[in-house]
């Protein structure tokens, strides 16, 4: 029952009225989650690792002027006395001085021709030196974190095409089919693809939103290092069977893909996802041939062509 | 057979015999454990990653201070004229710049200010820089074990309900149901729920504690993007048919549930608790919906409403 | 057929034929490795996160004043004067003012009183501030690696016992039973065992050694908060139906224990070993019990007596 | 069907065509991969972490004197004269200073003997120090990451070999057989072995390449202390069935293996792969034992002569 299996990929019944997507070709939800307040719903290493670099680096280096900043202040406000070897004779040129020693004792660089003297900058500078050790250590972290998270960095294939293929048997066949390819040089094992459909259906005289998943020939492979071709055969048992591009278009269908692999090099499992609507699929087209042997015998793949498919 | 599923779950058959909740609305246990001697029950790690924040800080401040104060104390009784820059007439004021050149070496700023001279205060500085980066080291570790940590913050209604449900085909059932959501903004993938019912029942004229795994609808759901509401169906098979609030409340009735379910951001499976009491399930009510499609076609849930609940 | 499944666990068929334990208590095997040079086997990971605590501190140790000590004399050799603030007149005092210089460097304290004036000491401590980071670096990474590894520290009964139990049913039952708590506070979940038995039987006249898995009456546990009695029916099925004590010694038994679990803290799989010989083997004894409801109706365990057993 | 298992090992049927090996002795792919972009299909981490040794710390070099060769240019351009204890002549010598302050900038050492006086100096050595800690930070990163990375090291014997062996009954079997020990001390649980034939068939006239999943006789064992020897049983079934070493030879057939275990000291899931091409299968010969019990009772393993085999 389409509706059941639609609860299962954890949409609930009422997701099935949305007209707009429900997954972005990036693998997010088009999905608004409203109500919770800021700070409950929000994970601040969750933010920092997913954000771009230079968003990373501009966050980075505005809180550490603005930590310098405080801290200088502070120094400043107990007196540039309390500091040997300021020279500054304006106030500014004072607080500028307070600021670069606390650069200083933030990153425990420490030259010394600046120093604390009395035992207030003593005490503070000894809470900033400490700050600094921590806050850096939590920067290096994030840094660490972004650069060795697992991220499967899967190349799907422009559209999904509709075509007829060999299915290992003479017998002709038609199926649904997208590429896949991994993007980074790491290896991934034991991929598993799960492909659903969700499109607008006559349900008693009513167009309503339906759920459908669909069959795979081969739910795995062993081994990523070459592309593949995820297959749903277009039998009578296919909710596709006989579906034309029109209808297709006019059920405003959206499919729905997931991937899980083993990542080698990190030793963890990783998810992609991706959807393809009505519209990114190509009837009666079928994918050009990547994979070929090479003169010295050797196979080879052009992930060049990934996204490349040519009328049948 | 009831007592056999309650150890299937790991609680002995005396705890059967408990009155109080077995486990905690937050998903600790109720359980008293002694016998052990403190050091080897102790996990640090554990202890140190699981504290509030405010109490981290404190350990962190605290250690800071007494191991610079244990160092300084040290430096000043070497003789302070060990090292070069110290000012101090009274033994309070060298003991107190020992502590502070204590905290530059510890966090190896070092300015150079006040330096060691004689070979043992260079001996007991060398330690010291050598034992802060080690410190600090570590305290970093466990800054970006608690700030990285995979925790599933899941929300769970506070209320479970009662209520007859729509379960895909048009006849009328009744369900135990309680809504779940998550309340971060990562990914979590391939949730499955366990629930079980603990509660008295008449066993050959005596009340004793009986368990029973209760069936869910569907066990497990692909995203968790939305909210989910885990629906337990009263039928004729569960031991539920026919309760009413009274006899629940009678039977002092407390439901467990287990929530298991894959971080995508964390590449890590989480595990989250929660039980419901007797009181906390309201019969003849249904949960308020908090999805719907928005004006622009894009789907919408209000997580402020998870805990509501009407009248049928 | 017991050879076969005496391969299934990983024994060939010649360990068979040993006479020693074939496991520790502590869950290490007691099997010795020859042949592969030294360098190949060896993890220096793997050695530095198992040893004792002294130990570390000790290579931390050592290492830090070799390390001191060859670029103190580098820094010696090159020509104290290329060092400014160099106060000792004779050569044994120099190198041990090069030797502090040297730890000020490779901590990064860098006070200054000290310091490379020359361009062959400033590329040495160039190169050895470089060395300092990334070796404590990863002494850093080792202590918090051993720091937060994910241990199952699992309590098992001195003795195993043979004796009577309540299966659930009113019939009597004989079971092989030992008793496992976890001695940590962190949560472990679901809990798995694994028994097997090896064992001298007359075989065509001969005393071979032949392997048994036992059956496990509940092979899991959802929780592991209380201690778990792992019991193995000895009914006509199993190979220790109608044996004796005496029997039992001589055919040099030895019990296999496995034992896998979810560690909720860490968000990892952890594993844990051990076995009980013959001579640990209590007949008609059994448990006393533990677990009991305090007079605040809450469950009570008592870990001190988890190795005590009775006479029945 | 041949071809539909060549795909589930995730080799395209046109891999199939290659006549040069497809998995490399040492588990990596014999597969080009072209028309990435470069610095898309670029993992730095993975990059970072895989080369040798050698190599990174070359790296780490290279990376550490460019960049302190740049900052100390900065340093020289705005005039060594913002820079206090400078004493250099000619330029050349001022640069050399403003280098060697860089460095002590860099790694936070901060000697102090020269240090920044004008603002622009100021500001660019604490842009230095915290770009200094965060690249040390991440160079540390790295070096915990080569050390600890979970990396399955297992020895395969540098032969397959067929020969007879017994199956635990008495009837005379035939195997293909090749031998696998952890070359590391460290403990693999739960090993599972993978074997795959892709060889040259007349499938109507023409010589296809075709691919076998052969069936293992266990395929896991629970320990991995000792050596472990993969059986495939050469029975009717069997694709092997009846063919000699020239045959073999002539089918240019290649032996896909995968291992997969759970490394105990790093909590995680490993993978090792490796190939046997037909001249690497040694026909009538068995291999050499290796396992003995000692003269004190304890199993010993001799993994000298892990690749020794004799003639039958």
């Amino acid at each position: 029952m389409p509706r059941q299996q639609f609860q299962d990929l954890g949409f609930g019944t009422k997701a099935a009225e949305a007209q707009a997507r429900l997954l972005n070709r990036d693998g997010s939800f088009n999905i608004r989650r409203k109500g919770l307040p800021f700070f409950e719903s929000f994970s601040g290493y969750h933010y920092l690792i997913s954000i771009p670099w230079w968003q990373f680096s501009l966050w980075i280096l505005c809180s550490y002027i603005i930590i310098n900043a405080c801290f200088g202040g502070v120094y400043y406000l107990i007196g540039a006395s309390s500091l040997s070897g300021i020279d500054g004779q304006t106030p500014f040129r004072q607080y500028i001085e307070c600021f670069f020693f606390s650069t200083q004792t933030f990153t425990t660089v420490g030259f010394g021709r600046v120093a604390p003297v009395g035992d207030v900058a003593n005490t503070i500078s000894a809470l900033e030196s400490m700050t600094g050790l921590l806050s850096f250590a939590l920067a290096t972290g994030l840094l660490y974190g972004r650069f060795s998270r697992p991220v499967a960095r899967i190349l799907y294939s422009r559209h999904a095409v509709v075509a007829p293929y060999n299915g290992g048997d003479e017998e002709a066949k038609t199926g649904f089919m997208f590429r896949v390819a991994n993007q980074r040089s790491n290896q991934l094992i034991e991929i598993e693809a799960t492909l659903s459909l969700v499109w607008l259906e006559n349900v008693g005289g009513r167009r309503v939103r339906q759920f459908h998943e669909l069959e795979i020939e081969r739910k795995s492979v062993k081994f990523f290092h070459l592309s593949w071709t995820v297959v749903h055969p277009i039998d009578p048992s296919s909710p596709l069977y006989g579906i034309t591009k029109e209808q297709l278009d006019a059920s405003e269908a959206e499919f729905l893909i997931i991937l899980k692999a083993f990542d080698d090099t990190f030793s963890q499992t990783v998810y992609s996802r991706t959807s393809y609507k009505a519209h990114e699929v190509a009837f009666d087209h079928k994918f050009v041939g990547i994979i070929r042997t090479a003169s010295d015998g050797i196979t080879e793949i052009d992930l060049d062509k990934i996204h490349d498919h040519e009328r049948v």
